[in-house]
């Protein structure tokens, strides 16, 4: 249990922490460079929820910097479930932020065609934030399940 | 672990089950009943997750009456690891559904104002759908925990 892949305060966490906040930001930088964004709610909302995961992602990334360098054990009751609340809370706002923003991209190009003519919206940008929130959520649901499998071996 | 509310097999668990295919059932009635959902992709989406939802509740609710029934035990590692993958899969698509189909709402209310005017489209329905789909989210992701936690102490 103790040697599970995604372990705080083990390198294969920390890559998975950095993973998390570069795809966020990633998505987040996308976003804010595309025109026209703050006009819808949803994208605001892909744009928050993006900043939260990065935020809790590179808070978690410095704790295990630092628990590798002074070789630290972060596996206690206490932190464990810390963990797990912030990861599921992050993870379920991450998917619910991708999947509201690709509702409106896919109403954008495939209902209503606002992506050429009169309106012509940048989808593709639209679609690459949407892509990398996806996988932001996809690394944040495997660092989730990593921390209840560790829990539920702790209580 | 083995009284554990909601597990497979227990009177909770056969509620639990119960309440998930009827809020899911009450979201497709609401929203096929609803005008021009054909139009929208996400509201399409929403109606085929909701029916996964009411095939798989309804599949373990029927488990759970025979399981009762019989005094059979479910919590066998095999089932366990089937429910955790089931309901993992339908949670996840329910919150996408609902996530994706809110995100519709919103721009309907508040960025378009399609509710009122011309278009006039019927977004109280669409809202008390989304509000359906995401009480069944909560409901199949309790499940989806129970038996998560169920396996962790049989492996």
């Amino acid at each position: 249990m103790k040697e599970l892949l995604g372990r705080p305060g083990s390198v294969s966490g920390l890559l998975l922490r950095v993973s998390q906040f570069s795809c966020a930001g990633i998505a987040i930088a996308v976003m804010v460079t595309t025109d026209r964004f703050a006009e819808f709610t949803c994208f605001c909302y892909l744009v928050s929820s993006m900043a939260l995961q990065v935020l809790w992602s590179l808070g978690l990334a410095c704790l295990d910097i630092y628990a590798l360098s002074k070789k630290r054990d972060l596996q206690n009751k206490l932190l464990v479930r810390l963990f797990v609340v912030g990861d599921w809370v992050t993870a379920t706002l991450s998917l619910a932020a991708a999947s509201s923003s690709s509702g409106i991209a896919i109403l954008f190009v495939r209902d209503f065609h606002f992506c050429t003519g009169r309106w012509g919206l940048p989808c593709g940008s639209y679609k690459l934030a949407v892509s990398f929130a996806f996988v932001t959520w996809i690394l944040t649901s495997i660092s989730s399940h990593v921390m209840f499998w560790i829990l539920s071996a702790l209580v």
